[in-house]
């Protein structure tokens, strides 16, 4: 592919919400994450958090198939929880240390417009699906050119004056396939886990590489299963959608990049 | 003066928590805020809704001449209210319109840094005073010259990683001054009220105009006085810091511009 712009690449991390959690390790991750060469872009996401502010304000927590219930009592609470406190507060921690961060939602210049998930099956609430085609890459270029980075909660809207709540895997997987149109675009998912396990019980049985073929017969197998499977989900459409290659690691290893790498085959891995 | 840039002036506008806490004035309001012409930001404050949502998480609220003190869990709070739901909430209403808003607090991109106020005589915990001179007016411009709306909530940095409160209409007179450098800029105080009255029993006793001298001579007869002083004197040290009017005056009136308008002279209203 032939990129109009920005050919030095770009680096979309994601990170979870127990690393956003734990002061310690996010200020060791901000100061690995500023250390990454290029071109980036920072996801947080943020769920543990707010389960806890949940908690303080009264509101239930609702979950289905791990995916929050999003009422309009939650939606206030995430977006103080998400755009406010973390955003601003990753933001400031990088500041500190020089790297010139812009805290972002998806609200924002309109970067992430999305559409309300419907009703049927199951009623979500305000919870929005992206498109990365809709993302406002000209802004956010804009930004990587004067060497900004930009750092996004997973908060949308639905341009017509409701914001809504987004998985961060989701906004992370659509920023990095939006961006992959104009640039070579790598996309981190980092958590808590060394990788993709083939052993769930085993911490050290990590998959040091993963094909989409040899995923799916992994899943069908349930050696891949439970939470790792929306992950890999949105790995393989991004890499689908133009994104170079994913890589699934634990937040520590981000400058070592040891984890499980995810490409087209093992050609592009080979490469 | 002769500006480099942006010679066709901008406008600061700053609203009260009181606009911000009524959806039907916030609505009124940002659609009228939407026709004034040229390069604009908007300022928000958000102190009656922090104050309710405190009384929700059972945080005690502290004011000390009218200024909230914040202590590490008021920050928190107030960061959730002012920078997440009340920033996100109004820079959705605004893209709702095709009003390219982008919502920001002092931290983003470095906006506005400021220093952590002396605990002497009086502790506010975590505030911050601002200097024009530190305002990040390269980038704010930039987003201007896009068309693109700032809309900042009153949260600043120190640059050390820590977030600080800031009374909103400081952060007004300190952009609206910074801004002054680049272009002729007019800052906008909207409240609840008609504009600065001479009784303050009677609505209608506002003043037209006042300049410096004026309002010292009504300070000292205690004609003016109680929570306008802090908006006078933020207001006439954005006009000796180079802003060319300022407008006190209620949110419903942007349009008309009815209210006191405070200049350097009268000579300067005559103009």
């Amino acid at each position: 592919m032939q990129y109009k712009q920005n050919s030095e690449g770009i680096k979309v991390v994601k990170i979870g919400g127990n690393i956003v959690d734990n002061p310690e390790a996010l200020s060791s991750f901000l100061i690995d994450f500023q250390k990454l060469e290029g071109k980036k872009i920072l996801v947080h996401g943020g769920g543990v958090m707010a389960s806890k502010m949940a908690i303080n304000l009264g509101i239930k927590t609702t979950m289905i198939e791990g995916r929050r219930v999003t009422d309009a009592e939650t939606l206030k609470l995430v977006t103080m929880v998400y755009a406010g406190w973390i955003n601003k507060n990753i933001v400031a921690l990088l500041q500190k240390d020089g790297c010139n961060a812009i805290g972002l939602s998806g609200v924002d210049a309109n970067c992430i417009p999305a559409t309300k998930r419907s009703t049927c099956p199951v009623d979500f609430g305000f919870v929005g699906d992206t498109t990365p085609n809709n993302v406002n890459t000209t802004f956010i270029n804009d930004l990587l050119e004067k060497d900004i980075v930009p750092v996004f909660c997973a908060i949308t809207h639905d341009e017509k004056g409701t914001l809504l709540n987004t998985n961060a895997d989701t906004v992370a997987y659509t920023l990095s396939v939006a961006l992959s149109q104009i640039a070579k675009t790598t996309l981190y998912y980092c958590f808590e886990k060394e990788g993709v396990l083939k052993n769930v019980d085993d911490p050290n049985s990590i998959f040091l590489s993963l094909t989409k073929e040899e995923y799916q017969n992994y899943q069908e197998q349930k050696i891949i299963a439970g939470g790792m499977i929306p992950k890999l989900f949105n790995s393989f459409n991004a890499i689908d959608g133009g994104v170079s290659e994913v890589l699934i690691m634990h937040a520590k290893n981000i400058l070592s990049q040891k984890g499980t790498r995810l490409t087209r085959s093992h050609e592009t891995i080979a490469k």
